[in-house]
């Protein structure tokens, strides 16, 4: 079977920190990005935004060796597991999750 | 500010076992699921396959109940982090992520 690229020739990407197991950030990857995690060992995913592949920390330094590549069931979801250097979120957070719903409000 | 569901309705979910750390599974939530899983404890889904709200657990018996929920730096993203009842994977396995990327290959 093929991984389930979406119709845009994404596959989301749950990064776990493969120490802590804490969960990192949720990206996106398409096939090249993918190829070249697996060749450089490092986490590269697709930016939705800046429309361009996008290695971890080529900028912040904050990159990602990742360990190991998990896919799920459907094969429609990936999972990197990584060893962070420094923090994950661009804000400054190790984990991009670092808050929390609170009540019954559906805000952020 | 809102939490931001994309074109269809949806935001991305992931669940993660809140005693063993281990990520059980990627699933999708629309505001409704969002709103019955702060309302009853437990988690729900949008089923994309099935095109209905989904109860985790309304067939199997393997519901979660969920601790926590989290959202990530630009709220496009949740954390649901749970108790896991039997398993969370339709195969048998407890976690969806039970299979790993071998060598250069892109393919599951």
């Amino acid at each position: 079977m093929e991984l389930q690229f979406d119709e845009k020739g994404l596959i989301p990407v749950i990064t776990q920190d493969v120490k802590t197991k804490e969960v990192l950030m949720l990206a996106y990857a398409n096939e090249e990005a993918i190829k070249l995690t697996l060749k450089t060992g490092f986490a590269h995913y697709w930016s939705r935004s800046r429309k361009k592949l996008w290695k971890k920390g080529e900028t912040s330094g904050n990159v990602q060796r990742v360990v190991e590549i998990r896919y799920d069931c459907d094969c429609d979801a990936l999972l990197y597991l990584v060893e962070q250097k420094g923090n994950a979120c661009h804000t400054g957070n190790y984990s991009c999750f670092y808050r929390r719903l609170e009540g019954d409000e559906v805000r952020c």
